[in-house]
């Protein structure tokens, strides 16, 4: 925990076996542990005294053990917008993960550029975060716009949504990297757990 | 000329021999004949009296020979918005050919989405042509933001304009195609002809 | 809808859940909407009363609830032409777009560039158009041929059929992009609901 | 401003003429301006009276006009790390943006993950800023080791350093993107002005 | 010549020193030898006894040293289209080694698929050749054209002519393969030498 | 089949309906007809008296309806070489191809260049073929090593076998295209159906 | 086995009835042979007196029949590091082809950079090994680090684990061969069999 | 040198500056230093006793100060075997690196496996080698045909000679990593410093 943040179980390309090794292992150590790409088969998979183990979210499709945060040690600072309702899987990993690292973050979702209005209408809210995480997929004009209107750091988390030229997400990366909105920050691809580490490592040198 | 539009002739790969040859049949025949592409060091080394023959313009590249369009046939109703300076040459392609095929543009720049308000301030000009050509590179994200403000077709050309992932101009292309506005439509990197091309296509339909 | 044309539900990424519920939201309010990409096991899964508001077609995998246009305002004037019968999914969904905004648009299909004939024969019927809707996969050859022969603006949609170097449809997109027919449009590969919505943006433009 | 840092002007797609007026109508207005990716013949060609009003570094490719920032206002806070001598122009052009917006950033260069121990000695050092800006080409295998050692941000720029496949610096963006330490963000390939102007936005944040 | 085409000398990245040593070696051993890619300037810089002992063309950039094929043997059977002006140079490539090979190849060229009738002009003499190699650029439309009208095998030639998604070729390479008419072949981007060595290959199966 | 080579029917991307219609359409004009890449499921899912219609091969995922080439006229000429057994799926639709259009064509399986002896051992009957198909996946070394020691053309077929950078076929496809041994020729990744289209073309001017 | 390395069977791409018609020839010729990428379920589709041959490890998806090398051979020298769990199967491919080589290799795990200590506790370890095989994924820093550190060769392996720009493990390839220190070697994404092969063959030039 | 290989000083981005100083350093601290990418004019722009430190070779562009190996310390085992003359640079700078590293390795080349025999005539020699360095461009064929002959073990370098899909080496690469030969090793595109390295590190652990 040096870095400010724990490192987190990938999932993805885990055995049930290994996932389950790891859980025991926290467990029994009274480690507070995060799982990420945790597929709802795969928690189906555990033995259901693991499974008991688990606060899981099948939408971000993470789990923790170890229960929540200390009560009373909650900050807020930290919003997450995303530009429509194929995105809140990725929003969804990032406020898990914040949620899990002591941070309680609004979505605000289905604020896509091609309805500008949209995002004007919530636009005050959102320049009351110290730090904002932006997800969209497709052609991922919500960064650079997004980031031209607000003085907080902006982390962009380019959505694997979309087909032809999006499919992959590669077309909103790369708007991301090459937004000509000064000083917006990246991540992968549906990375929403590395841009609330991210977040929390810039909120740990913000005093409230 | 079956198509509306008649072919130019592309300098960029034709050796200065072959570009005179062209250019003193076309004369010779009396015919108008418009040239893309083509560097002021190749027109510096077209022979004096073949030079005479050409309207040349080094910011877009493009030169003409047989005279502007017939008097008293000017049309307009076809814009061009640029996102910034750097985007002035592609965008003097578009309208310059437009000018060769009888059609009056104005080119409305540096209105690039990293400051909205700038964008915001034209729109109502922009509000006003049939037919929307928009020029970006870097990101591209004016493209969608422009094409969910405007009732008419916007064809999108992405500039080669800036590093990194964007060099070369593929990360605005994709922006482009894959935009969440609906109706965008897009021509090849830096192909101000071929919007210019496709506008008087359109414009062709449209009676006055 | 300031832009002529509406947003449809994109269906792809959406779980059930979110989709039954976008369509409850505008099935309430009256809200005539589009759905997109809607696969017939997506369908199945929704409630049998939800699924009764939709008219759903499996071909395109397009639906719609909220009724038709309005009976006696459906135009004609856009066409839709397509290389071969793989080709029909992506041309089915642009004629379905374009039925949703009120226009009734013929596919003329199997006329790819192997067999010139066959395009030859359907000639006189597509110049009969004001803007051609074209579908090709492969290496899309078909869009120079035919934006060669035809003075209405054509709107290439690459299809992602193919396999080798031209699986996911990125070859017959660059043969759109770089076709050296002027004025040649491209939308996303498989995009056959942008082509449509271009084609109403161009003919809000004209009047009959 | 509204975003707390102003957009520069990126040189490298600009003509002379352009320059020149940008530059002429900042110095007119009393405006400070920022130039990068300014090359030294691009200065060259300037105007002698207009050369006077910059203050530039050939190493970085920067100017700026409007003279420093107001004496007493000068903050730390930020730090550069450079893998290698490579790179260095890309921490200058990090280090003079910083600089113009009102920061002092020391560069600490040559600790490359190739010869550990040389990071190692630099590293409390390093774990004394509250931001981080890491510069490295080749394969980037800095990022992810600095970002596992500090708690502090650490913002990667993958600079184009390289041949084969890390020619262009994709390799190294690549790195910086899929790393296993939690929480490392990344801007362009090249752009230290975008990480400078990120790095700014998280002071802004932070009192001192 | 075990398999009927020798090898020749690609001079691309060849040093001057090392292109001199080649040929004074075949001269001395009376050994008939094909240079491809030999640039007028590495022409300029060779000693003039060794410059005297070429056959130079600056076109195609191919030189020979040991004298024309023997009288009374050369061949014919096999011709060469090009689709427009810019294509020549690799056309010509492929007419110079038939040439060296023994073959009489004639050039048509101008004849791409844009202007459909242009071709169509010179049909019955392109259905006479027993083998056709086609060169084309942009997005290499031309070849499946062809290959659907003729019934000898036809080679395609990308040239890497255009810009935008067809720089380098790519485009016009992927059409070629991806080819809805049966039986095209390919060689790479450029290859007017390689495409000419196969069309000997074949005419060698083909008695007169 | 102006062509020399009738078009077949590629059934990847066809729904089971669509390939019905076409089958029952040819089978009732009496026309034999040619189906490619049609997966066994597919074949299932037929009506019981269409698949009565059909010789079907479920390795080479060929069939056609319409009985076997007229008794008397089948020729020979052409071989089949494959480097590993993973490419006989490929081989075999080349196979199946040419026994479709009248020629029997020997499958040479098991001699990639790894065991350089076991193509030596084979080299003899190799060299009796006047047109040579070669069929390699991983990276494609087979093309170059064969095409040195053959007189005949060489057309190579990549085929999708392999992993990592041989994923899909690109490593063995650019080796064909790069190859080092003049004239050989390519089609496009798995394309044996191509190969054998080009073949028969070659044979046609080929006489006994 | 004239290269110290006998070739293995790659069943990835084969069918069932050809992976078991090899094991029979071999068996049958009492030949020891090594199979690769056989899936659990494949094996499960053998006839019980096949898979009764075999000696299969699910995890690496190994299985070799004729027996362990003789007793009384067993070498080691060769050392196997990875970075995280999900390495494991490629790890565990390397480690099986070793011992059918007659090598014992063991495996140290999670030692990955993001973490420095894990591996710095483990070096003296890996520092005697004489050949080292290392597997990561995702960005691959591991392989720069390690090889800064060891005197003995490395041979990195890049896994296809991670998402967004790792996917399918080419950032990881990328970082192997960018690398910045000196004298890393590489193999194909998830190659543990060739990483064995070529540990194997500098064994077979040290003596011990 | 813990790694057995001492770091080189890459020129290629550096400035002359910055080049200077470094060989200034090293030559106060009697330290030998190896230079490589050190393009001619950039040696010429050194000051003249600088300069005379240097032992540089403009074909390899490698230059190292501090003279040659310990007399009598010089070993052999490594050989270097380049498929064409264009591949000399590349193979000389591995050279060069050997004789720097204190290792004399004859260069055979002119072995591409387009002509089969040239490789067998000098089988035998290479076969004496304990470590092979293959250098070869175009598609790389060489790689696996040499592997699959030898028992020692193979560095493959790609080079970035060719054109179309083979500039800039990627086809060599992928040809070298998709090899079926087992264990064949690669490094970098025109490494030939790298694989010089590594056979160093080899050779390290083999006892003459
Ligand atoms: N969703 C995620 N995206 C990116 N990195 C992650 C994610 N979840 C976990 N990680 C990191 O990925 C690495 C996984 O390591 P391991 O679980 O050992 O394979 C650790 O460094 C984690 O902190
Ligand atoms: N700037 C341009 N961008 C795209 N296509 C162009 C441009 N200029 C000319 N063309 C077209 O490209 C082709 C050039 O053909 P050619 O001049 O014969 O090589 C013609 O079809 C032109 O209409
Ligand atoms: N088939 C389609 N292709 C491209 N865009 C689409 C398609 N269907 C819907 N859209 C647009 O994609 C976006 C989807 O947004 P949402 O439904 O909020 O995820 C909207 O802007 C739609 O208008
Ligand atoms: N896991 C593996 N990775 C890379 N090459 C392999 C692997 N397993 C086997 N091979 C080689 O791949 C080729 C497979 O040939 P075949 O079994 O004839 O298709 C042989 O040269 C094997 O030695
Ligand atoms: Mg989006
Ligand atoms: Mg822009
Ligand atoms: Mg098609
Ligand atoms: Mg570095
Ligand atoms: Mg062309
Ligand atoms: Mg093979
Ligand atoms: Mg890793
Ligand atoms: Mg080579």
């Amino acid at each position: 925990r040096r870095t400010g943040v724990p490192e987190a179980v990938l999932c993805a390309s885990k055995s049930g076996t290994q996932i389950q090794a790891i859980l025991i292992a926290a467990a029994s150590a009274g480690r507070r542990l995060l799982f990420t790409r945790l597929e709802p088969a795969a928690v189906e998979a555990l033995a259901p005294e693991c499974r008991a183990l688990l606060d899981y979210d099948p939408i971000s499709r993470t789990a923790w053990c170890g229960g929540p945060p200390p009560a009373g040690t909650v900050r807020d600072g930290v919003g997450i917008v995303a530009a429509g309702t194929s995105d809140l899987p990725v929003a969804s990993e990032a406020a898990r993960t914040l949620e899990f690292l002591g941070f309680s973050a609004p979505v605000i979702a289905d604020v896509g550029v091609a309805g500008l209005w949209r995002l004007m209408r919530r636009l005050e809210e959102i320049r009351g975060f110290r730090v904002v995480i932006a997800v969209a997929g497709m052609e991922g004009a919500l960064f650079s716009v997004l980031a031209g209107l607000v003085d907080a750091p902006v982390i962009a988390v380019p959505a694997s949504v979309g087909y032809g030229v999006s499919a992959g997400g590669t077309a909103a990366l790369h708007s991301a990297l090459a937004s000509c909105a000064p000083g917006l920050l990246t991540v992968n691809i549906d990375n929403g757990f590395g841009a609330a580490a991210a977040a929390v490592k810039m909120m740990g040198k913000i005093k409230d």
